[in-house]
């Protein structure tokens, strides 16, 4: 019997989809089932449904021709899939999510009764994930399933991108339908076309600028406009910073790269876009890690321009900003409308000089100060070292910045989640991204702490017989939050060391198969760990208080680091920015 | 200085709550370390946020004077709790969750922008967990924080109960405020008054009755109304069975008590309600576990009335039931409307033969066949050797039917999470017990499914060194899942057995600190273990395919259940309930 779970498989095959990440369950088994039963689709059992999401996450970042799929089953199941999914909502990533229903007749709403629950695991899971989804929806028929895969697919990959939900109750799931055939849909061809206002703007942007600067953003990367924008910006020899997100999608060695911007961006790379006087963003929300909490005082010499696909990004905007909602799919028609005639000496002179100072530098002083390992030289280690098309994922809050403050690479990809940032993300990714590009060698750079929250899918690892290797930068806590705490809370580190506590990794590698190496100096790691065919858990002992440095602290403006220059440096680095009695740099 | 979060702390301690399941983060770090600084006030950490959800869900569950609390950070901090939240709400549980939220003035709402997201891990965690909690708010301002607290606290333990959450932007939380001071809340009196019809229904509703019958539902405990109800029911000798949920509240070895109904539930219980004409249900909302899937037969020859503090729980059922809301606090009002003069010998027989045919019995037969270690045998010895005032919390699945199905118990607190039922409750929920009774010893049955899915909280049982057991019924996969896929999947194993894995166990326990003991057969549990003042894992060796019996699937009423009985037997064991052919008893 051909069911309607048989014809979900078929669809998603069509859409050369052919795996899909799954915690199994009452209420999603048939889904399941059927795709066990077709000799075309792989499924991959995850420990936690929580992790299938995160692994769904990571296959568009590795792959753009190809979207992670989860099913899980109804309540928490579906429950567990949130934070994954949040991870796809805020970073754009188009991802589709299939929860398990209870019966159509045994819902709450069949019995028209407003209660907590009808049904077993009843949970109006399509209620919960509207603030982090672009579309969720139960269908109530298999009529409605199939229009809703259609829809649900497209909307996923179009315009700004993103998750989406369909939550099937299981009496449809196992319903006896037609054959899936595939149906012509003939894409809606938009005729884009730049207005002529808005050519006039793209015209003029750079006419009268002296210190113009491009802002990268991974917008460029989600429209895979990235190779156009990098040939755009090299033949015209344009100056450009990066987001973090859109560090992802080109080599940092370009000549025309200034460096990554944001509250824990380069020293330079802020000076440089606080100094400049016409910045041209493109594809990025410009959130509070890049512009800092001082947002009136970001760029405030700059006349700005931020194109974007999404119209509610643009809205947020004041009218120091001019802001065009633009595909950048688009990217050759709009930049064929920006004329740029190469910059002058000065700005040259200053963007060079704060290159040189401070991108791929580590400046650190901490690990000096502690005799300790330094997160930055091990790192410039690891990745300077990564075969050719390697995928390297940091996971968030201190391993993040200190990967993220270092990086200089060529053909890696690299990602994380940048807008949901959740301790966890790390392992379940890698596992996303090896599954989809088997041939890359996969790594992870993860925290003591987010090492444990998804720690069970070591075993997922370990049955797949998986080689990731994994970083764990262990500072035996919560290091990003220590740091607030000194500025804060008098270095009381309640919670973040305090009361915090670990498993022996290495007991923990020798549990799950992986070979273990205990980095305590640089010398420890091996370069020929990096190529080994073996899972390995490298256990990167930092000293408990190690910094991130820089750091933009609340209040202050992007380029007014920890650890704080004087007056005179600060001056010194900043030619063309407010005098610091124009904006009142608080004192250090 | 004194700030907003230190002034929570008090609100909390004034409510005599003075400890919190906690994971930190930068938006909830000032929360934290007021409750560090307040030395009347102890936070936990969990290693994720799911965990210290389903720890607080088993605060209350333990001791009705006390609430769970969370503090969790935004963003996938907050996200990360909501599966443990559901517990909470599906069995009116109160507990109060708070959630760091992203300063005011960086929230998308502050830049009046529709977008994902404005602040750093921003996430509208109020709306989505609006269909599992009874309240949940982000507050504006200092005043309106003192305002929830008071209100929400109020909402979580009032009416039907339930978990509330209170999301504080960060600004809010170190705001300096003036000191808590209690304010003398007189609560509203309701003056409980029962109308002259309900009382004349009360009255009436066993006069005529033959084969009366109580249901024992979850919310004569919750109303903290077990001991009057016991007392009513032993004083008149008023036979009742009891919901899953109602099993908690009294003592089995009641002569008045016919066992447990449901799905799931014993075959004789299930039995009697079948075949009763007159039934009370007081405090239970009759989910589909217990009721079924063939609604419309259960009980179909008795006349029913069900009693619930929550009208919406009525409005669902059809003319065939009749329904009255009242608060089961007040059942002693309630009872002395109700007039019971005792039971006919045709059913006081019929009963106790169905009682001694199957209650406390073990009639399983699948490990007979297969020669293998009966779940309902090592479940006995387990119960029947608990030492007093035990909490044993099984999971869900296979092992929670196993429990539920040989309970038998005086004094043990016995609790599981009935209407969400997640795996990975029980290893939380022992510690939430754990930290709230620790004078109990606290026992955790569970599957090896759930045993992985939050298996970083061993570390927080070994860093706490709880004396926590735990006993994994290892059936090497899902088997309530396995045992519905050979009913509905030819037996197709997918995702439950194939593409499942485990760790070593063994090396589990000893990486986590644990004593390990692997048990194949009934001797090889030792009593002594049982009150080892050592942490311990159980590891029980199961056949894969153990079977749950009896079970009722789909289409079913609840009295016919696998392994199906003849239709001779089947109707010697109902002979007041329809016939087979009055019903279509399906061929088996």
């Amino acid at each position: 019997m051909y069911n309607a779970s048989d014809y979900i498989v078929d669809f998603l095959l069509h859409k050369k989809i052919n795996q899909a990440f799954v915690v199994t369950g009452g209420a999603c088994a048939f889904v399941v089932d059927a795709m066990g039963k077709n000799k075309d689709f792989i499924y991959k059992s995850f420990h936690h449904e929580q992790s299938a999401a995160m692994a769904a996450d990571a296959v568009y970042r590795v792959d753009n021709s190809k979207i992670g799929i989860t099913v899980a089953t109804s309540g928490p199941g579906a429950t567990n899939l949130i934070t994954g999914i949040a991870c796809s909502y805020f970073d754009s990533i188009p991802s589709i999510h299939i929860t398990g229903q209870v019966n159509s007749k045994e819902s709450s709403k069949y019995l028209k009764a407003n209660v907590r629950q009808a049904g077993f695991q009843e949970t109006d899971i399509v209620s919960m994930v509207k603030p982090i989804t672009k579309a969720a929806k139960k269908v109530s028929d298999f009529q409605d399933l199939k229009n809703t895969l259609e829809e649900f697919y497209l909307e996923a990959i179009s315009g700004r991108m993103g998750p989406v939900l369909i939550d099937i109750p299981m009496d449809i799931q196992q319903e006896e339908v037609e054959k899936f055939t595939p149906k012509n849909v003939i894409p809606k061809k938009t005729n884009f076309k730049i207005s002529k206002e808005d050519s006039e703007t793209l015209n003029t942007f750079f006419r009268d600028a002296k210190r113009p600067l491009v802002l990268f953003g991974a917008g460029i990367g989600l429209s895979n406009s990235q190779n156009k924008v990098i040939n755009w910006i090299d033949s015209l020899e344009i100056p450009f910073v990066s987001s973090w997100n859109g560090l992802s999608y080109f080599d940092h060695s370009n000549n025309n790269y200034f460096g990554h911007i944001g509250v824990y961006g380069n020293r330079g790379s802020n000076n440089i876009i606080q100094n400049c006087d016409a910045l041209l963003v493109l594809g990025s929300r410009l959130d509070n890690r890049q512009r800092g909490s001082n947002v009136d005082n970001f760029a405030p010499g700059a006349k700005k321009l931020v194109i974007d696909i999404d119209i509610n990004e643009l809205n947020k905007y004041d009218q120091t900003y001019k802001a065009l909602n633009y595909d950048l799919s688009y990217i050759e028609e709009i930049t064929s409308n920006i004329i740029f005639s190469g910059i002058n000496k000065d700005w040259a002179k200053y963007i060079t000089s704060q290159k040189e100072k401070y991108l791929f530098k580590d400046l650190s002083t901490y690990h000096k100060n502690k005799n300790s390992l330094s997160p930055y030289a091990i790192t410039k280690k690891i990745v300077d070292n990564l075969p050719k098309k390697s995928i390297l994922i940091p996971e968030c809050g201190a391993n993040l910045c200190w990967v993220y403050q270092t990086m200089n690479i060529k053909d890696t990809i690299v990602f994380t989640s940048g807008g949901n940032s959740p301790m966890g993300y790390t392992i379940p990714a890698t596992i996303g991204a090896k599954l989809t590009n088997p041939n890359s060698s996969v790594y992870g750079i993860l925290g003591d702490g987010g090492f444990q929250m998804n720690i069970q899918e070591l075993q997922t690892i370990a049955y797949l017989n998986l080689d990731i290797k994994l970083f764990v930068y262990n500072n035996f806590g919560y290091g990003i939050i220590k740091q607030f705490q000194d500025t804060y809370m008098s270095s009381r580190y309640e919670a973040s060391g305090l009361g915090y506590s670990q498993p022996n990794f290495e007991k923990v590698a020798n549990l799950f198969g992986f070979e273990y190496r205990k980095i305590e100096t640089l010398e420890d790691l091996k370069i020929s760990d990096l190529t080994s065919s073996q899972k390995l858990i490298f256990d990167v002992i930092l000293d408990p208080n190690t910094e991130i440095e820089p750091k933009t602290e609340m209040g202050r403006v992007i380029n007014d680091q920890f650890p704080y220059q004087t007056d005179e440096e600060f001056e010194k680095n900043n030619n063309f920015f407010l005098k610091n009695s124009d904006y009142n740099r608080p004192k250090n």
